[in-house]
Formats: structure tokens, sequence, C-alpha cells
């Protein structure tokens, strides 16, 4: 299948050197598309017959936006618990709907989260969760690209932890055929892992090539407790476990400490920072400026919409780019570009998947948005590297390719009954409630 | 002219106690509209005939929000500033800008403001600025509520601050005829008003039985200048020249200490907050949690779209709602209700428009915003009071009904040609970055 993007304006990598102005990187091109991949930016080669024609007038091409932080079967518990102590929100709200929650509802959650962001603008996420096998279900019916991580949990050598590492195992082969999936390993957090399970996965990580995706220094009170524990911070004791000997994807880091920066910058750890999610549960602001002076690969991600309470990259994007200036007292501090290139190119870093995704390339797997520029938040047409950054919200996304195969067209969804998910979704919440 | 919204789900007034669940207030009505008010919520009464019936089916009606702050005419500087320090951004960008500014370019922006406030959900803004003849004139054509004030700037009884007094009271006269348009004096801020200036429009306005509008303790910059130039504080400076003696709205309020807080809760002072401006320009957070425990009437805004970059409430109620939590680590501190309390009848309060605008009830003016829950950022149906403070970007919005009169339908303006505001906005951009 060949797909041309005709006369569209287009945000192009920067190539190693950061662009200095917006026309560096905003061009109009025609995007060629051959299966999965972009074969030609710029002038359509003379041999190349489409199948299917794009017109790119007023519309804006970018490559789709990477969530490196979710929990997407939690889309089912959005604005259940909210303005609420992180205890009372966790074993309050939370965990009791948790212990409701069948396969079925996993997998109408997940397909909740793969519309939510598809319609935004989001083309690959990395998720963290139980019920791996609904959520690889979700991603190969709607189109989507994903990394998936079974969350572990376990002390030592316990048969609840083996059984967890073993149904990570199970997905990950049983999903092999489908080249849009790709696994790590999830060891949940220093204080729900400890030291030698944490040990164990590492060196299965190792063993296996594989990355891992923690969360690591969340709230202070994480810190507290592996500081008594352990008598070492979270990243300490991650690295002392030999989780970052491999790729590794750390979110959250909000208290952290410079010794802790210094760890994290020599064994090139990737930092998710999830801004809505931080503020929402109490735990602040993550120190991303100097993660990113400290030569860090920052990435960016939503969390679940258990806690932000939306899974639109387009609104995390403004978040990065506006609290830091709060917080720094620095209207200079991480641009509009940075930003974009953080919720872009940094994200395909962080999941080994640079040389695949991230970037509008000759070679790459077309990951592709078109956003409707006829909109009045973009409106008069400015620097639109800072209008994806400030100004727009994401309902201006309005075609969708994954794979080289349009999975939006017109805001309409082509690989997901739309009314059917809120129909099971309302269902689900509804059956919970009257339990 | 009678409208029938029928079988709706509506956000209903809280009326003085502060409602305990989403379910106090979140209600399936009728709304019933005659001439440019509401007569009924609830039942339909039995010999209301309407001219034109809404079916309110998946659809929440909620009061128009109301931008307590901003500079309409500048949306057509949106996204041409950004990431710069605060006098590159105003001398090297804006100020240039503003000089090659015709009336008519000032008229375009202010239809652009108005189409984007619009499309999101905002029915009534508080407006400020230099050309006010352009923008009543957007605000009649558009059927948009505001109130306005000339930008005043002066020393003493110099002619400039006597020309530009002259104006607003010229404007005032002139609009006399459309009560959608209210009128307050706008003294700019303590830093181009002097002492004698700021009692010669304090004593006007108390004459007049006008409110006033003033930029207050936005920078760090403009404390140091006041301290050396008065020796004192910005609020200190405005109650002593008496603007407090009238209702007040203060923007910003951002480097405030506590006994400024108290002058303002003393004077009855309302504040609006601009989260993103304050960002984005590097000031820092309002403290905000401390305004509202103090008892002080806060309101939200935007500002202009050159230093936000969106003039979207609802993206400005999430900042709201979000930033808070992570300034106080309190995930408890402003809730989704405070929200949105804060975005609509403190508001309208701080206009001295409660009676009129800003909840849904009986007698009051029927500025009226109804969404579209049929939208992933909305599913599924849980606490919609949390959905609209953390989930929703503004482009849910359907219909909108200002003063009694269908402004937008199925997201189509019906008194505004949206196609031509983009059109010309882009010449303005484009004529002046050639000249």
């Amino acid at each position: 299948m060949n797909i041309l993007i005709k006369n569209v304006l287009a945000v192009l990598p920067e190539n190693g050197k950061v662009a200095e102005s917006e026309k560096d990187i905003v061009k109009q091109v025609n995007l060629c598309i051959h299966d999965q991949r972009i074969i030609a930016v710029g002038d359509v080669p003379a041999d190349f017959k489409a199948d299917k024609v794009i017109d790119g007038a007023g519309k804006l091409a970018i490559p789709g936006l990477i969530n490196c932080h979710t929990h997407s079967y939690m889309a089912f518990m959005r604005n259940v618990a909210d303005d609420l102590s992180f205890m009372d929100w966790l074993f309050g709200k939370i965990d009791p709907l948790e212990q409701k929650m069948t396969d079925e509802d996993a997998y109408w959650g997940a397909c909740l989260a793969i519309t939510e962001m598809m319609k935004s603008g989001t083309t690959c996420f990395n998720d963290m969760q139980m019920n791996i096998h609904q959520t690889t279900r979700a991603v190969r019916e709607s189109g989507m690209r994903a990394s998936i991580c079974r969350g572990l949990v376990g002390s030592g050598n316990d048969e609840g932890g083996q059984r967890r590492l073993k149904e990570a195992f199970e997905e990950k082969e049983a999903a092999a055929d489908c080249d849009r999936l790709t696994f790590m390993l999830g060891p949940h957090a220093p204080y729900t892992c400890d030291d030698a399970y944490m040990r164990i996965v590492s060196e299965r990580a190792k063993k296996e090539h594989m990355g891992i995706h923690v969360h690591l220094s969340e709230s202070e009170s994480e810190i507290a407790q592996i500081k008594e524990k352990y008598g070492c911070s979270p990243i300490e004791m991650a690295e002392k476990n030999g989780l970052f000997d491999v790729n590794c994807i750390a979110a959250h880091c909000v208290q952290i400490t410079d010794s802790d920066i210094e760890i994290l910058k020599k064994h090139n750890v990737n930092v998710v920072t999830n801004p809505a999610s931080n503020m929402k549960l109490g735990n602040g602001f993550a120190p991303v400026k100097k993660l990113i002076d400290a030569g860090v690969n920052v990435c960016l991600g939503t969390d679940g919409a258990a806690s932000n309470n939306s899974l639109n990259m387009f609104h995390e994007m403004s978040l990065l780019a506006l609290i830091h200036k709060g917080v720094y007292r620095n209207p200079e501090c991480i641009s509009a570009q940075e930003t974009f290139r953080i919720a872009t190119i940094n994200g395909a870093k962080a999941l080994g998947l640079e040389k695949e995704i991230g970037s509008l390339e000759v070679g790459k797997k077309a990951d592709i948005v078109l956003l409707d520029l006829n909109n009045p938040s973009l409106m008069p047409r400015n620097n639109l590297v800072a209008g994806l950054s400030y100004s727009a919200n994401g309902s201006e996304v309005d075609t969708v390719i994954i794979d080289g195969k349009l999975t939006m067209e017109g805001r309409k969804l082509l690989t997901m009954d739309e009314q059917k998910i809120y129909a099971r979704v309302n269902g689900i919440i509804e059956r919970m409630n009257a339990e």
C-alpha cells in the first residue's frame, strides 16, 4: 500500500543540531509511504504510484507523539477519585474498583485509552499493568503501537513474583508476530519489589536483552520508606540491583538529589516526566531542567487516567513547557522546541526505537499525525512549533497513520468502534457502582 | 424568542453551601429560555411554547465560562514571541508589532479572540486595551458579552492620561444601547500610572459608580520598582490611591505578602489569577490557596494570547486545579468544584454581575454552554465536574447561547465568519513581517 500526503507543512527533524528557528524545521513537503515506512520526504519519486492521496493543504504533519508512561486499563477509572490524599485515592477509591475488575473490563479500559490517545495524536505508548494480554489485544485490533510491560511485584523468589515474570514472557512470546508490540520488564517500584526480586528481574532483563520500565522516586513517602529500609535513595537502590545495567525508563523521578541525577546520567537512564500526575497527587515538580542540563534523556508521559485525568499528550506538553518556567522563574526554560523533542524523538530513544519512530525521516516507520490548522488556537500562522506546545489541545488532530496504515481520517477512527467502547466503559462503572 | 433545552444534564448552582458530591449539583433538567433570560430549570412550564428545541441527550449544560482578564486584540500575536525574557518578549517582539497595528488589525484580533473563546465555552470576558472601539465593535457583532476597559497610562494631569480617560467615557456612552457591554476603568499598573493619576482615576470611578480593572504585583521587578519609587508594595500603592474604594479586579497578584492579602480581603478586592501567563513569563505561581483561605474572591483569566498562548478557559481551569496541588504538595488543594466555581460564579461576582450571569438559575441571563459528552476524555460518565476541570479541553463545546441567543450550534459559529477572520489575521501578520 502506497500513501502520498501531498503538499503538507511538516515538522522535520533537527538532525542532531538544535534548530535556531521554526523556519529551519517546518517545511512544505510531500510525504510518501510504502507499506510500513516513509520512503520520501520532499519531492515525490518519479516511480511512486500512490494508492491513496491525502491532500495536505491546511494541515500540519508531525511525527506521532510518544506517551512514555501510562496504565491504559485505568481509563475507565477516569474522574472517580479526585482531590484526595494519595492513601484515600489508592485505598479508598482505586483499589476497590480494581478488585472488581474482570479481564473484559481491562480490555475495554485499554480500548478507551487507545481511542483517547489516537484522537489526540499519540501513536505509541509505554504501558505498565497486570492484565497485559487485554492491552496487547486492544493494541493489535486498533493498529496502535505500544511497548508493554507486566507490572512486577515480588519479594525474593516468592511464587507471586515468579508467576508475574512468567506471564510477562508468555505474553511476549504470544505477541511475537506483531511488530507494533515491543516488551520491557516492569519491576513496579522499590517499595513493592525487594532487593532480591529486583536483582532477579534485572538479571533476566540482561539475559533476554530487554529494557526495564520502573517507577522511581515519585513521592516523599517513598523516599522515607526506602531510606529506612535500605539506607539509600530509590535511585541508588535501583542502581545497586542492576536495573540501570540495561536500557531503563524511570517514571517520575520527582524527589531526586543532585547525586541521584549523576547516577541517572552515568547509566544513561531515560526519565519519563509526568507533570499532571505529579501535581495531581501532590508530589510536586520533577527537576526537569536539571535533568536536561545534566544530559539525561527526558521523555514525557501522562500516567494513568485515574491520576491525570486525561491521556492527552498535547495537554501534557503544555504543562511541561509552562510549569518549569514557573518553578525556575525563568521564561527561557524548556522551550517549545525542546518540549516537542521530548514528546517525540526522546520518547523513541527511551524505548530503544529511535531508528524506527519519533521523527519524519526516510526509512522510519510511518507513524504520522496530521493536524487541521484551520482552528482558532493555531491562528494566525506564526511559530507552529510554539503552537503545538502551547496552543494546541489535541482536538486539531485530523488524521493518524500508524505503521503505514490509516487508523483515523477526518477524526473518524477506522479501526475501532468508538460508540461501542463508550457504551461498554459506562456499563463497567454502572456495574461496579452497583456491586 | 423561546428556547427549550430538553432533558439535559446540567451543572446547577451550589446556592451558598458547598456541594458535597457531584450528584448534588449535576442533574437532569429542562432549561427554558424566554428572550434574554432563563425562566425555568427543571420541569417545562405548562404555558411555555418553544420556538426552538435543542435535544439535550448526551450533552452537559454549564453556565458560560467567564474569562476575567485578557487583552483580546493580541490574539493575532499568538506564537510570535515565546521562551524569551520579559524584556525581549515585550520590547523585542510585541512592541514593534503594536507599533504597526491599525484599527482594523485590532478589530480582527478581537474577532479571532472571540472566535477562540466562544468555541471553548467562554461567554463573557473582561478586556483591557488601547483601541476599545474595535473590541466593542467585535463584541456587538458576535453576540459575545464583555466588560471593557480602556487601558489607562498617565502621570498626574498629563495630556495623554486625560485623553485616554476621555476615550474610555466616549466609548462607554457610545455603547449604552448594548447591554452585553459593561465598562470599568483600567489604570494599567502601578509602574505605568503615578500616584496622582491613580487618584484621578479612582475619584472618577467613584463618581461614576464604575469598577476598576488593574494589573498588580505581577513580577519581581515590579515589586522592586514600586518599593524604590514609593517605599511600599503595589497593593499598598493601589490602596493608598483609592483603587480599592470601588469594586476592583486585580489581575495577577503573584508576588504578594500576607499583609497584601489582608489588604485585598479588607477591601473585598477580586483577584484574577492567570496561571499560564504567570508561568510563561517566568513570574511564578500566585498564592491562590492563601487568597481563598483568607476569603478573597478569586476568579480566572487567560491574559492575552501573546503570553499564554491560548484563550481557552478549560486549559486554564486544568492549570488552576493542578499547579497549586504541586506548589503546596497537597492533592486536596483547590478541588475540581472550587475550580469550576472560580471560572464561573466568582467571575460574575468580580464583574458585579452575579445577579445576571455565572450560574444556571431562573431569572439570570441565558449564557449557556452545551458540551458533547460523546468524547473519550469525558468517558466513562463518572464525576463530570472533575471532567470539566481536569479532562475537558474545550473542544467538547458544541452549542453556545449568550443573552438568550444561539451564537454557536454543532460547533458552527452563527454570528461570525470564521474563515474570513482566519484569512484576515494571517494577512495582518504577513503584512507586518513584510513591513
